[in-house]
Parts: C-alpha cells; sequence; structure tokens
C-alpha cells in the first residue's frame, strides 16, 4: 500500500530514508557477514554505533562536558521511578502538574520521600496551559516538569523564569514527546530524560541527558542498574543494551543532523504548526482549540469539531484520504495532531487543505 | 559479504528467515502504509504482534495457567534488582552461584535483605558445576538459580531434586542463555525471566513467566513499573513497550514452532553438543574442556587448547575461514563457542571439521 500520514502520538512516524537504510542493512551490516541484530554489544560494530549515537547527542543538544549522555531502557515511566529513587532520599520534591504523566511522576515519587505540587495547568477538568507561576519549596531536592504533555497538548515554550535564577533546585525534565524539537539550553537541566518513540526514533530505549555533579549526589544504596552514576561509568553498556532502538535513533539523529540539525528543527516545526494553529484559529467556530495560545504544542496539536459526529466523520473521511491516528486520547477526546520532527511539512499542508474542505463542506 | 558463522554469546546469531521477513516488511507493515516501528503500541496492528508473541510463549513453553507471561525492559540485570524488590523484604533468600550474573543477582538482593548462598558451582578459580547439593534455608522467601551460566559454560541439565520436594521456597531461575532450548517444566518454576538476545531473538526486551500466587504476594510500596502484579493486570502495555524487540522474538518463536517447538529444539541443540563435546573430547589432549561431564553447557562450550598462542592461530584461522566471536570471556579466556537454538547443525560440522584439521595440524 502506498505510504500514509501518520499522526500518531507514539511510537510515530519515522524517515522514509532511516526506514530504509534500516531494512538495506538488516542481512549484513557494513559488510561483516551479519545482521547488527546479531553482533556482540562488545564487538566493534556496534561499538561504533552506540558511540556515534552518543556522540550526535552531545553534537546536536550541545551537550556541556558537565552532563552525561546515558541510554536507558523502561521508558519514561521508569524514570518516574528512578529519579525520586536516586535524589528524594525521604525528602521534598516539587512537582508540576501540566497532565497525566506528570502526575504519574508524583506517583512514583511517593514511594521515596514527599513529592508535592508547585503548580497545575488544570482549569476545570482540562488542562489548558504550562503553568509560569510556581510556589516552589524551600527544601526541594529537585524539580521536575513535563515539558510537553502529549495528551493534554499543552507545552513549555519558555521554561519559568525562577528555575533559571540559580537558588532553584535542581531541575529535572520529562521532554520524551518534545525531545530535540528545537535547541535547548541543556546547562540549565540537571536531568532531562525521554523515551524515543515520540520526537527521537522506535520504541524501545530512554535518552537521559544529567549533570555530573547531581550523578554523584545519588544514592548509592541500590542495585547498580539504578544507579545513573554506575551506568555513567560504563558508558551505558553496563548490560546488553537495547541496540536496535539506538542504532534506529542514531540515524533519526544522523537525519536531524543532515537537515541542518536542532535549528532547522525548530524552523520546521514552527511552520508546521503556524499551518495548522492558522487553520483551526482561521475557522475557529468549527476547529476549537481549548489550550492557552501561549501553551499550544508544537508538537501534539488538540483540537474539537462543534459535535462528536462531525469528529467521527472527521476522523472515517481522514482516514479515506490516508490521514490516520488523529483520534484524541481516549481520556479526552476530540482530535489530535501528533506532529514531530520526522513529520514532513507537506503532510501538514495535505492535511490542512483537508480540513478546510471538511469545514466549508460540514460547518 | 557472505554470511559468517557467529559463535558470538549474545546478542547472537538469528535465523535468517526471521531477518529476510523483518527486512521485507521494515517499509510497509502488512499494508498498513507504514513501518511496524511507527505504529501506535494501543493500534490493531501491534496489538496483534504482540498478543501473538504471548500466546507464542504460552504455547511453546506449554505454559499452565497459573502463570503469567510478561514482556519488561531492562535485561537480566534489571530482574537482579526487581525479584528481591518485590519478593524480599527484608529476610533470607537463597542464592545458587554457577559464576558472575548468579553473583550479581546476589548483590543486588543485598540491598533488600539477606541473600545467602546456598551452594556454588566453583573449585579453585573456576566454576566447573551446577550443583545438585543445596544447603537451603528453612525461611528463604526464595531460590535463585541460574540454569545456564554463560561465562563459565555450565548448566543445569536437570535441577536439583529438593526444589521439586513441594516443601521449598519458589524457585526463581535466571534463564537468559537458556530458555526454550528444550522443553520446561514451567510449573515447577515460581519465576523464570531472560534477556531475550541469547536464545529469543535480539536485545531489547526481558521474558518473565511468572506465578500468580507469588505475584500477589510481591511488594504494594513499589512505583507501578516494578510490580510484577502491576504490569500483568495490563497485559505489558502500561507504558510503551519496547515494540520491535518483542515484534522481533514473536518472530523467531514462530520460527521455533515450525521446527518443532521446545522438543525439537532439545533434539537440534543435543545433536550440536554431541558433535562438538564429541570432537573436544576425540582430541582430548589438544582441547580441554575444563566442565564437569554433567554441568557442560549445550548453549555456550567453553574448552582451551595447549596454549594461549595456539589460541590465537585457532581464532584468528577460524576468522579467516568465516568462524567469528569464538573467543572465550575475557575474564576466563580460552575458546568460547555459543550455539543457540537459531544455530544451525551444519554449521557445527563445518567448526569441527575445522578443529580436527587444526589440531591435525598443530597437535
Amino acid at each position: 500500500m502506498s505510504r500514509v500520514i501518520n499522526f500518531s502520538a507514539g511510537p510515530a512516524t519515522l524517515p522514509v530514508s532511516v526506514l530504509e537504510e534500516i531494512r538495506d542493512e538488516m542481512m549484513d551490516f557494513k559488510g561483516s557477514g551479519m545482521s547488527l541484530l546479531e553482533h556482540s554489544h562488545r564487538g566493534a560494530e556496534y561499538t561504533e554505533v552506540h558511540e556515534t549515537a552518543t556522540a550526535l547527542v552531545r553534537e546536536l543538544f550541545a551537550v556541556p562536558d558537565t552532563h552525561e549522555v546515558l541510554w536507558l531502557q523502561g521508558g519514561a515511566s521508569g524514570q518516574f521511578a528512578m529519579v525520586p529513587m536516586n535524589f528524594l532520599g525521604g525528602g521534598v520534591a516539587d512537582y508540576v502538574d501540566t497532565g497525566s504523566w506528570s502526575k504519574k511522576a508524583q506517583v512514583a515519587a511517593g514511594f521515596y520521600g514527599k513529592p508535592r505540587y508547585a503548580a497545575t495547568g488544570k482549569e476545570g477538568e482540562r488542562y489548558v496551559r504550562a503553568p509560569q507561576k510556581l510556589d516552589l519549596s524551600a527544601d526541594a531536592k529537585y524539580v521536575h516538569l513535563t515539558s510537553n504533555a502529549t495528551i493534554a497538548g499543552v507545552q513549555y515554550h519558555s521554561f519559568p523564569e525562577v528555575l533559571s535564577s540559580g537558588t532553584a533546585a535542581p531541575l529535572v525534565a520529562d521532554m520524551s514527546s518534545d525531545m530535540l524539537w528545537r535547541p535547548v539550553d541543556v546547562s540549565k537541566f540537571s536531568l532531562i530524560y525521554a523515551g524515543a518513540q515520540k520526537n527521537l526514533g522506535p520504541a524501545g530505549v530512554t535518552l537521559a541527558i544529567i549533570e555530573k555533579s547531581l550523578m554523584a549526589k545519588g544514592n548509592q544504596e541500590l542495585p547498580e542498574m539504578l544507579r545513573y552514576d554506575f551506568i555513567a561509568s560504563k558508558g551505558s553498556t553496563h548490560n546488553t543494551p537495547p541496540v536496535f532502538a539506538i542504532y534506529a535513533v542514531g540515524k533519526v539523529l544522523a537525519w536531524v543532523k543532515a537537515q541542518g540539525g536542532a535549528a532547522a528543527m525548530e524552523k520546521r516545526n514552527r511552520a508546521k504548526a503556524e499551518m495548522l494553529y492558522g487553520t483551526i484559529d482561521g475557522n475557529a467556530e468549527f476547529f476549537r482549540c481549548p489550550i492557552e495560545k501561549a501553551s499550544r504544542s508544537v508538537m501534539n496539536v488538540v483540537f474539537n469539531l462543534p459535535t462528536p459526529e462531525l469528529e467521527k466523520a472527521f476522523l472515517d473521511e481522514g482516514k479515506k484520504n490516508g490521514l490516520v491516528n488523529m483520534k484524541g486520547h481516549r481520556s479526552v477526546g476530540g482530535i489530535r495532531i501528533s506532529m514531530y520532527n520526522a513529520m514532513d511539512p507537506e503532510n501538514i499542508q495535505t492535511l490542512t487543505a483537508f480540513m478546510k474542505d471538511f469545514a466549508a463542506k460540514n460547518g
């Protein structure tokens, strides 16, 4: 079948050239007479894949020498547990509530200390903003926020000023759904983590960028696998890493670099967002985005149509036109368009043309 | 390059037909217009992949209704922590020491209680047997053993009788390197776990088969991601699973089924072991296997040549003949031939012919 336009929130669409490379290398990786899947994780071939991916992270994120790059398993949910296990020690931590995922992170921390909410983006039943005003504790071990709420469609476009004032606790950010959407000043964060399956590649690996000084303060009374400092000391090959996922993320990062890096991604993503939100706002009676303008996500665009019946018709007709996975998360309903780095701007043109046509016919 | 014969200890050789299927499906999974890597883990396509893989585990291992099948992340090392976190609760557990991996499991358990050794397979500096005589505690929360020690080349061909007497504590087995090498009576085990990258598929997923009654006794004061019962309640899709790894393991399992299942694997593996150990014993002055006959691994065959120089020459000449990754683990040296389920018996014929020839020329 010809390729569809896939707006899935993650796992999500990948660059076609990356998929083609994976396909072409599957039987014989670089003339080694075997697939990369069959290579030892201690061998020269995989070591190069691993180190190249790590170097690309350092380059594309401009990671300073103060920070380490780690490849982990277990997804962001694994980090919800590992962060407090390492750094909470029965103390207080400030969590910012911007949706389901930030809530899950806070709940997990409850087993290791006293996580509290420093702010919420909720208004009534719905998350509508990424809160700027934070009520921080004096003794917080860290502040945790979710940079982009995939379900709610709420994103931080600038992080709260207080966090970069230098007096605040270490800043920990779950960037699973917007990692590398644009350049980020890594030095402002003590820990950034992200499941790969949205903006970075396929599912199966979790990228972390962690400040060495935070890592050094981690709980030492933990099994090796759960200590950031131990994992860093072994270059993330303390045990068998998820070879294929790191290999594929490396290819996506190389693709990002070829496009012009993080700055080019920002340009690309802003252009897509402008097109889509422009279409929504240009037909504001028909397409209704419930998110405050300053917090509207560039990655996951949520909106409603006038009735559930029209939403169903929109999804059905979209599918017939090769526009798939546009249904909002079951907890909020409506429409959700996920358009991570790999989503081609041309596809958003196709989508907005479809939207305008649908609105004209049904408005 | 033409395909080499890859004796890597893991990640390891895979069936060529599996690699071909993965390659052929990479760009368009079953006519869906996208790669499986791009499909939502909640969508119909991945759900079928996930459920098919789970059903194949149940079928090939004849998993009884008393047990659940789980797909986890973090490898066996992750389980070294998760097992005591769930089931030790400050108490005593009996660990059987058959090599580096069982030691790591015991060390990790030390953070959650009092793990002790019920036996060791070590004699002098070397592991030589899978101990049958266990000194069990009366109050152990569980007994933990490693069914096959990948580095030492030591394997349990029959498990200690005391463990199935009905009076013993729950039996937990790390079967990372010999899972599914033959039929196993799952009912004897309360928990079996295995990193996939040896006998089951590529790296990136950990298979667990756990008794429901054990799971129900798990520590509830843990984040969801670390609780077996929670993961089971969500069918291992509590968060995004490692989609590609489960997909590939599913294909390997389908291949095992097509070959005739676990019984056919046993026949195949015994034939390979007979050929290889026969060659070793037939040239016992030249090839020296330090493992007691009853504990010799069918998966990882370790042996020495008369001198380190001859071992180096063996590896070099082997490589020239397309026989690669035969070097023993750096901690023990010598030669190691790993030949998991996917290793074709014909390749062992090629190897033994090479060995005989090498011994004749250099003996």
